[in-house]
């Protein structure tokens, strides 16, 4: 742990059922609202709480729905360019992270001039231009509704462009649990994972720190707690509101202190392969555990502490029941066990390596890892 | 603890050794500082660092030394009245509760005119002016670096004034253990209890939500490991470091779900006799501590099983082991006990007793209490 540090969370978060009212209470003087989303999101009626409050507002708005899973960098200068042409004073996100992540690069992009590419890595966008941003998850998971990080895919050439900047936290968001209710077992499950896997990067990261670590561990315990109950019965509404706080409290923490290797090979998995974040993610996290163990261990064990009972386990047994149990979550969650399963092929590996210790967030693993490290951990997993 | 809560908190915090140089990276376009501290702070050259960077950065300034402790509403005006002479465009504080807590009062002040006294309760304070305002604490304790909170004496009325308001909140706040070290046992001692009294209350508050529990638990695992080290070798740079991360953490947490009977009883007790803020929770938490645990026997079990080993205890035998060791603590850190030994007279009860009642922390205590309930409290403790 560090004894040098920064905390900076300047989203005001809304959370709990029918929150959603806020949006009459907006602090913003605005006509006209811009509000990025998906069709799934859109199908699922999950917008009409939202117009509705617009309307009472007297605020006008324009739907753009074309944003795809893991959007890629296209997508958001298109959106960017349907924000201009929408004449709009105010951006609203509704939907899972590609939603939240799109409107983040759409206030860079209108706020900076250009196309989100010119914006990849730390500290790039340098201001978001008066343009309010409100982001309301409809899966827990994420976290993207406090952070200052936004993924975009780029196709052309196989990788995940990361923007990271305070100018990408929403003003405001608005957490409500029950805007969660419909999302399907299997998304419900990566999102949940993925909740988390920040919460255990984060916890062991190099850049870790005292309020990341408190948020990080009550994150883990809700997650081992109550994301078997939300996949598995869905309409469970206190396992959803449970999940949508370790989400919310996890984005709190890896805002802070970062993510490490599981996120660093997620997300060149997923710009080689077509694998969604949150199933690359549970590839990956138990194996990435056990890798760092020999790193952290006196961490594991204050996890361990806090999930089961380790009255009889020594300091080393508890870590190793750590990543145990994580495997089993993933297991129980019918997540992917193996690349292969996922058509990853083999001869990717070496390019999914290669491109891993490019992420932003390799350096802030606990435990070195070079590309062979990174590769011989992928054998193991395909 | 509540399915509905809001969480912000706008502060940027900067925490570590050396952190003070932050001063020649302020994000404002800014030519004068207004300083306020007080006399001990000055005598104990702690201004001198500031000032360095201060030149450094080509920033003037004006120190403005005349804050007493538990600083009145007419120190606040004169000291706005001076700021405006002084013609400066930045506030910056250094020193415990009482400096911070004046320059909160010269930016609502001089922000939106009046009387400190005309911004009494809650969310009166209407604007910050574009005064931009940097804390710096000299003692771990309050919290008042990130808190929406302001608390001044009347003696005219012989009562508290508490200002409430996010337009309070430091713009950025720069905690550097370093600054703690020279604080004598007995400041140590009263800041440090404070800081677990912040934590203890908050988390049993009936405002208490997830992200504050989990910063709460960690402050008082902290305070309780580290405040005995800190007070009685001052010099040991681990316990001071922790107490001030653990004072911070309590102070991002009592932000966000407020306090309870220990601080209405404490506000109602410093109005009314010149007993020091911290004295006052020393000689009440443990107290209302055994007051409210029946009310959240739940949430002392989980103070317990951070705070030592649990294991061959029930949950009330924990509950009340919790109790016993908060009054251990208060009592190994020379802290008064008794209000007689306080020069509180018999005849004040009855009078503090009414006025905690009108204290605004006192409804989120967990337990209801009456005016007779607090006369009988405050009986025990005489």
């Amino acid at each position: 742990m560090h004894s040098s540090f920064m905390f900076h969370l300047p989203t005001k978060v809304f959370f709990g059922n029918g929150k959603i009212e806020e949006l009459k209470n907006l602090p913003f003087e605005v006509k006209r609202a811009f509000i990025v989303t998906d069709k799934g999101v859109l199908n699922a009626g999950l917008i009409d709480g939202i117009t509705q409050q617009l309307i009472a507002a007297g605020i006008s708005y324009e739907i753009y729905s074309d944003v795809e899973p893991d959007p890629s960098v296209e997508t958001v200068d298109k959106a960017a360019m349907a924000f201009h042409k929408a004449d709009c004073d105010l951006i609203i996100s509704i939907g899972g992270g590609s939603p939240i992540d799109t409107a983040k690069g759409v206030r860079a992009v209108a706020s900076n001039g250009g196309s989100i590419r010119d914006y990849a890595g730390n500290n790039m966008v340098k201001k978001a231009a008066d343009i309010p941003f409100v982001a309301i998850p409809t899966t827990s998971g994420t976290g993207s509704e406090v952070t200052i990080f936004a993924v975009f895919s780029d196709w052309n050439e196989n990788r995940k462009v990361t923007v990271v900047s305070p100018h990408l936290s929403p003003d405001i968001s608005i957490v409500d649990p029950m805007l969660t209710i419909t999302a399907p077992p299997s998304i419900t499950a990566a999102a949940g994972f993925d909740a988390f896997a920040h919460a255990a990067e984060t916890f062991v990261s190099r850049a870790a720190q005292p309020a990341s670590d408190a948020l990080a561990l009550s994150a883990m315990k809700t997650v081992y707690d109550y994301l078997r109950r939300a996949v598995f019965e869905g309409h469970d509404v206190e396992a959803r509101t449970k999940m949508a706080e370790a989400s919310l409290l996890a984005g709190m923490a890896f805002n802070q202190s970062y993510l490490g290797l599981a996120h660093a090979i997620g997300s060149a998995i997923s710009g080689h392969a077509h694998v969604s974040h949150g199933v690359s993610i549970g590839l990956l996290l138990p194996s990435v555990m056990e890798y760092n163990l020999v790193s952290r261990i006196d961490k594991y064990q204050q996890i361990g502490n806090i999930l089961f009972d380790t009255r009889n386990l020594s300091k080393r047994e508890t870590a190793e029941k750590v990543v145990a149990e994580v495997r089993q979550l993933r297991d129980d969650l019918l997540l992917p066990r193996r690349l292969k399963d996922v058509q990853v092929k083999e001869e990717q590996l070496k390019g999914i390596a290669d491109d891993s210790i490019k992420s932003g967030m390799w350096k802030f693993n606990p435990r070195e890892a070079s590309v062979e490290d990174i590769q011989q951990l992928l054998k193991q997993i395909f």
